[in-house]
């Protein structure tokens, strides 16, 4: 059994190398990430294995057993600037304390491999999921290859810079596919408020929210502030907002205990946006996230509803942008009973909870089983220096998460 | 009687000797202003009459009468940039015409007078109704004594260039008592909907709308759109919706028939403005106007109750700043009468209406007698160069307001 304060003593280590006051330093394809790679490759070298790069910069290191059938684990080493000590290398680094416990005895029945996915964040250049989406094919190269940082370095470039060669990065996928991979197990804070509400250190992911993205843009008439009676404008802003409490009101109707979804509306521009004059246009984002596609449907159908509605009732128009979705991403069922199980010798209990935050798991349950477990994350923070979760939780986590490894290896050895 | 095709082919010549293809240009203090004062004079000195300037830099043209007691006409011949045609200048020179319908004939039995304010509009400086405030008394000097204008002019300066010492505008306002007046009439175009909606050229205005404005911060807490149940969030900007649909349901409530009040919520700002973020920062402003300084207190007092109760349901906190606030000004009940009378004989009705936006008219209503007219404004445009009126309503209107001077030359001679 491996140990789980040397995960967090290991975890500090690289905090203490990696940050500044400000937070965790390690934005993807930067000095900073290439220095906490290293530090994961000397890490890695202690137990007498070696790491390898695939074609979209994701590091492997492989734990060869009795069988090519193998257990994947993964996460992220990279965050974003000014990020926290746990968000992403958690999992890194409690999976090289699950190849510890196997490294060290007997030839495993599988075969483990822990994989450090290239660009999680996409903090630099806004394309999340970089590494494990090219593994799993659904990196579309059209949609990365203008993409520019803030200071103007282009990702093709600050890619090479790493070694990797954005044309090529689609291999990658084909070296995942030869892996023979028959389960993915990603450990990661909650980065929400859930567990810590309810008392809990740890808690089984049943899957990754689905998202639909969209710009609301309602057209009024500026008015003046004092010679427009109520009655005769056309407020672009009553519109937006007569919209946005309807959305929270549908996303209350379709949650139900245990499979909550939620639903935000966070950016709101008018115009002219001035004290004195009645907003004619309004712009406002909606970001809608269910586990259940046909829920998440519904929810998208209705707001659409509820936008034409407002925008009748205030004699503006509406037009909606569409800026992105992703389908849900429901884990495997043998997986979440393991991994309840695991959960359950643990700490007592096995609470559930969906994933709002899209991880590289999402990514991975295209192609093999998967499944979660999260630690609680204090007061729900996360991308920020603040991120933090209470030792005792993360002890429980790791030994947990160490469970489900163990119990993973031996169901697909089984199986 | 005078010509009210004079008036709108005068007014027509001076938007072509003061206009751009973006608009009127007449902006208080500049050389275009100026040029507008020039022709200002120069058509007075065809009647015979000097134009004299006051300490705050107003325009001053008196027509003596048998008696010292005065009938005041104004309004401003400055514009905003990119203005309309009307805004303003359209009082001045119905008040030419007025006065040329008195200068050719037998010295009238009271004294009449016309003045141009100076830089009613604040376009440049961001001080409105500054002339008409000096005259009144109502201007602190502590105030503008430190505006600059966006090219960094400050104020003081912009005034020496025109003849105006800003330590000395104050004796504007004995210049206004020693003028012995006795009622003040404005005819001005609505810059709103009402009349057009009405289907009336013309309409007698019962005062000008106090104002309360103010901005509220929601303060809650950001946090991941993905991560965070409905439930747990603190999201200021949907308590700051709540807040703005129930402020309009407290002006339309406080609304009645002849008796409007209006609110409008025209700057709205969230933090940290990200798609994938719970605004835990919103503010608003909010402007309210009413007549009745009572039903603007009230109005006040429920929209505080609102934004705390929103707050409360939103578990977010609420603070309000002050931003400006103004009494209404309602107008004389003789000088109504006698609008309503002229408004009927020429149009058959007289409609009578608020004014929402402020007007010089309501600095006067301090010190003596006053009442406005408006004229319709196609589409209630104003403040950009599609402002416009058609000509048969400025027509009636023209010759509505000869009645007015001609009934209230009369009133103020009996009594």
């Amino acid at each position: 059994m491996g140990d789980a304060r040397r995960v967090i003593s290991d975890l500090r280590e690289l905090a203490a190398r990696t940050s500044t006051a400000a937070g965790a330093q390690r934005v993807a394809w930067g000095p900073t990430w290439r220095e906490a790679r290293a530090w994961f490759r000397a890490k890695v070298g202690e137990l007498g294995l070696d790491v390898t790069t695939d074609a979209a910069g994701n590091n492997w290191v492989t734990l060869p057993g009795a069988s090519t059938k193998s257990v994947l684990m993964g996460s992220h080493i990279d965050c974003v600037p000014n990020g926290g000590w746990l968000d992403g290398c958690f999992g890194v680094v409690a999976g090289i304390e699950a190849l510890r416990s196997y490294a060290g005895g007997q030839r495993p029945p599988v075969t483990l491999r822990l994989v450090d996915w290239a660009d999680e964040e996409g903090a630099r250049f806004g394309r999340s999921l970089f590494g494990s989406s090219a593994a799993a094919g659904t990196l579309a190269l059209d949609d990365v290859r203008g993409l520019k940082d803030r200071s103007g370095t282009a990702l093709v470039d600050a890619l090479r810079e790493n070694g990797v060669e954005l044309e090529g990065v689609g291999r990658a996928h084909a070296e995942l596919r030869a892996l023979d991979g028959r389960a993915y197990l990603e450990v990661h804070i909650e980065q929400g408020p859930v567990l810590e509400a309810a008392g809990k250190s740890t808690g089984v992911v049943i899957g990754t929210f689905g998202v639909e993205r969209h710009m609301m843009r309602f057209t009024g008439q500026a008015a003046h502030s004092g010679s427009t009676p109520i009655a005769m404008r056309r407020d672009a802003f009553l519109a937006a907002a007569e919209t946005a409490l309807a959305c929270r009101a549908i996303g209350l109707r379709h949650s139900k205990p245990g499979a909550g979804v939620v639903c935000t509306v966070g950016v709101v521009n008018v115009e002219p946006k001035i004290v004195t004059a009645v907003p004619g246009v309004c712009e406002i984002s909606l970001d809608q996230r269910a586990l259940d596609a046909a829920v998440l449907a519904a929810m998208n159908r209705e707001a659409r509803e509820a936008s034409e509605r407002a925008a009748r009732a205030n004699d503006v128009t509406v037009e909606w942008q569409h800026l992105w979705r992703i389908d849900p991403r429901p884990f495997d069922p043998a997986l979440l009973a393991l991994c309840a199980e695991a959960v359950t010798e643990e700490t007592g209990e096995a609470p559930h909870l969906p994933s709002g935050p899209l991880h590289d798991a999402a990514e991975m349950a295209l192609h093999m089983p998967t499944v979660m477990m999260f630690s609680s994350s204090s007061r729900g923070l996360s991308h920020c220096k603040e991120e933090d979760t209470p030792e005792p939780h993360l002890e429980r986590t790791i030994r947990a998460f160490l469970k489900l490894v163990d119990k993973t290896v031996a169901h697909v050895a089984a199986g």
